[in-house]
């Protein structure tokens, strides 16, 4: 399986068998009802709106929708909000969870609660998958977002949430690279130790179902040529279906980079929890929200 | 003054008075040769060669240039090369570096030996300058490649190198962005905190001849509207003269993703001690060797 287009990952979601119900955790705002009414008419997904009956009801017939279009669930305050859609998938109500207009703490307070029993234990990482124009297939990168600066142990956690997340995507047997500034071990650059103990792990069975990749620098993941000129032995190179970034600011960085100088696309879900959750900015454009529900719908 | 191609750095140097002379450290190579034949013929620098004179001579014959046509000073091994082509500086025989068939450390270590007067105490970094298309002006970024880990002392001296570099390219108060992964300050996050007490420096006067923003995410520095959204207030986004970024490895993730998602063009030389330092690599295109050239020995 190979992934060459956002609109080939909506395909795929809409041949599957049963719509999965998404919790809109703060429902009560246009952008997020927008979001959710195309993602249903598309057949991506089935909205429980989390939130202010009243003030959803309201929001929805500005849209022209009825109030009674979507089943409701009452939640008043942003920490209500986020405890009772994370309930809703715990009671199986619900198969993931969107972030509406709250903040992203009150849906990753009750995510992360033992108590909810939605927390495997694993660290959660942003799963992002990017369509990038000078790529022949779409590309996983992680973690953009959420750790600043992880250890050894939350890159290992990082690595098995994209790969569980493109085996659940349909790719058997993802190919990762670990990315950092150099593509040759040095003692004195931890990142690029982290990325020679991750090769070791996946050699000896401690991360499995993938190829992984590292220390490597951006030209050689991008490009077999260059790969081939610096005399680095991959057959993936310049077409990966994962990259992991050595830091937060390095990632945010280059992905940024890509988007505004390369015409990167991408949608993201946070993974490692029981289910996805779907956390597109307000600022995010109407397609990046639509894919990324898709990729939450497939991905739970 | 405003440059907005990598022409216009070559005509301004043209228009200078006197060729600045460059002391090329392992000289006996095809490429290299090649390289300062062009600066020679373009008005850019008058070249001193430094290696083993009947290698040069043979290598000149090859491109067809008389064995005369540059002075050539001997050495024979590559740490010989360094140190002489340094101590060619020192006795005002040469006005700036180009590492040819050499290591880094080669030219280097005679660099940062006091002996030879040319370490200024300053720390040394990269100062790349990029045509960037999404731009309007060439961008300046450092450090991306030889500080892996700056403290903030380091990076105030990479700041300095930056702005220093700029005014004597005739920028007379460049705007200078320090790069994060967020631009809201966090404890948690060193490079945040270090972005705003470069920002107090620089407000306090301890940093002069600039006016530094930061931190600042990708998309605010790139774009004038996506910083108006999001409310960062700065009359330059999408519109710096330079960019410091947190660490070597993001650098160099960032700028490589420019250079080869989003079609930026490099130009690079090692700044901080008496004289710039030509360290492209062989892999350098033609013309980000030969602009290198140009911008050290305006810099020179």
């Amino acid at each position: 399986m190979k992934y060459s287009s956002f609109e080939q990952i909506a395909q795929v979601c809409r041949g599957k068998e049963g719509l999965k119900r998404v919790a809109v955790a703060g429902a009560a705002d246009q952008h997020v009802l927008q979001a959710v009414i195309e993602a249903h008419k598309e057949g991506i997904a089935e909205p429980v709106l989390v939130g202010d009956p009243e003030r959803i009801a309201e929001e929805l017939s500005k849209l022209g929708c009825p109030a009674d279009s979507f089943e409701t669930v009452p939640a008043y305050s942003n920490q209500e909000c986020g405890q009772v859609a994370v309930e809703l998938v715990k009671e199986e109500r619900a198969d993931f969870l969107m972030k509406g207009m709250i903040e992203t703490r009150d849906i990753m307070k009750p995510l992360v609660d033992k108590e909810n029993g939605l927390n495997t234990g694993r660290t959660m990482s942003m799963f992002t998958y990017n369509y990038v124009p000078q790529m022949t297939r779409l590309l996983a990168l992680a973690d953009g977002g959420m750790i600043p600066y992880p250890t050894l142990e939350q890159k290992k956690d990082i690595v098995m949430n994209c790969v569980e997340s493109l085996h659940k995507l349909g790719i058997e047997r993802p190919t990762v690279a670990i990315l950092c500034g150099v593509e040759k071990v040095n003692p004195k650059m931890p990142e690029t130790t982290d990325a020679a103990a991750l090769v070791e792990m996946n050699r000896k069975g401690e991360i499995e179902g993938c190829e992984i990749y590292g220390p490597i620098s951006f030209d050689i993941f991008m490009d077999k040529e260059i790969a081939r000129l610096k005399g680095y032995d991959c057959p993936c190179a310049g077409d990966f279906d994962c990259c992991i970034v050595p830091s937060m600011a390095a990632g945010n960085l280059m992905h940024k980079a890509m988007i505004i100088c390369g015409g990167t696309k991408m949608a993201g879900v946070i993974v490692g929890a029981k289910v996805p959750v779907v956390l597109s900015s307000r600022g995010a454009s109407a397609e990046e929200k639509f894919v990324s529900m898709a990729l939450a719908s497939l991905l739970s």
